[in-house]
């Protein structure tokens, strides 16, 4: 599991005066990327070797609202991993009152620059060893 | 089913030259804003009268990507309708390939401004009969 | 002088409850692109021909709101072209009060593919012909 | 003089393959927030307070591109403070460079919830004193 704590930015609330909903997809990249850096495995040396990780699919389940001033706690976790195909969990928290803020998943495959899918363990098995060291 | 069509802005691109798969869950508020309107329901209207309707849930899958130059066409359905709840399809294709680009769907309920839930029947017949007659 | 008229959308507003600022600069960008396709010169045929033309500065003047419901209506007008320069004027206002919401102008060169400048006058003179015609 | 230090989001990068320029003008109002809640005078407490300070002018020079994977330092300073309008300066670098990557300001003034013109001095005179201690 890897946490990630993140502000709100005023920019990312609307007249509802809350977080508009689309941020949280962006939010999860960002605890993505963040992951990936803490393991070893940042996205630019993925791409440096010709890897990317495009999002396959994402759902979420919307639980509470947070708005500007507060501070959200990410918690990321690896739901499925088979070389070929990632599936990466989150849970989102307000950091000052604990409440649940909502649950997502996305699904990745890995991919050549020209977006040809590959088997990370084919392709570069010191990356793949490095994820399957945290399952 | 409501067709709304949308043309790829410069911005709305990453470094991997394809749309950014956040933008979606944003047209797709795009598309149920100019279906509202369409049926009669503003969503200003819906929010002179003190309703709103916040997003419970949301999933997609990505199938294709598009890019700045392209244009989409966004197909909206209602899935499921009840006075409480409401669940909304999307299937976005690439207008000039018809390449199927992604599908998704969100869950909403209606609520008071202080966002305590509702049955939109009760609230505002008239406004719950605009629904139910396009189902 | 062309005219690009833009509805303002939900996610575009902020907890102030008027559209957030940042997304103007935006909004011009989506002008600059549509005033392009009109006069023959899509930023796809450009970039198809190795040219990009990259923001060098921006500044605008806030006046008035405008929110969700809200339709802009921008002006866009060449301030000046020097076949290596360019700088864009922007005048927004909102369509249903006449009401001004802001004045802006952007200015920009153009560039290779690496970000080098050039003469489009010298790379690609009928390209340049089309943006005379209209001064 | 106040440092924020900020890393690029990948979904802040567009197909040129750098952050695209309107971003910035999120990094700034990042960088104030931040700037606010140091000097102990923060958004929320002055929104608490009634006292919004909306953007009423803003300029810009972009001078070199930084991309996801960077990190950029913000310099903020207050280039002129009257107790009814307030001028920032910002100056952006690349963290690893050094490279200078745009320099911006923004003006402002201090108004009501209802957008009304306030002298902070006359409104609240110890939120007064808190800039006017850094000039």
């Amino acid at each position: 599991m890897y946490i990630f704590e993140r502000k709100i930015n005023y920019y990312e609330t609307d007249k509802m005066g809350v977080v508009h909903h689309s941020n949280y997809i962006r939010y999860f990249e960002e605890a993505r990327c963040a992951w990936l850096e803490d393991i070893g495995l940042p996205v630019d040396l993925l791409e440096k070797n010709g890897i990317t990780t495009p999002v396959l699919g994402f759902s979420t389940e919307y639980k509470h609202h947070v708005t500007f001033g507060d501070t959200i706690v990410i918690k990321l976790f690896i739901k499925e991993y088979t070389s070929v195909r990632m599936t990466v969990g989150y849970e989102v928290t307000n950091k000052e009152t604990g409440e649940l803020v909502n649950i997502a998943e996305s699904k990745h495959c890995f991919t050549t620059k020209e977006l040809k899918p590959i088997s990370l363990k084919r392709a570069k098995p010191e990356f793949d060893e490095k994820i399957r060291k945290i399952l």
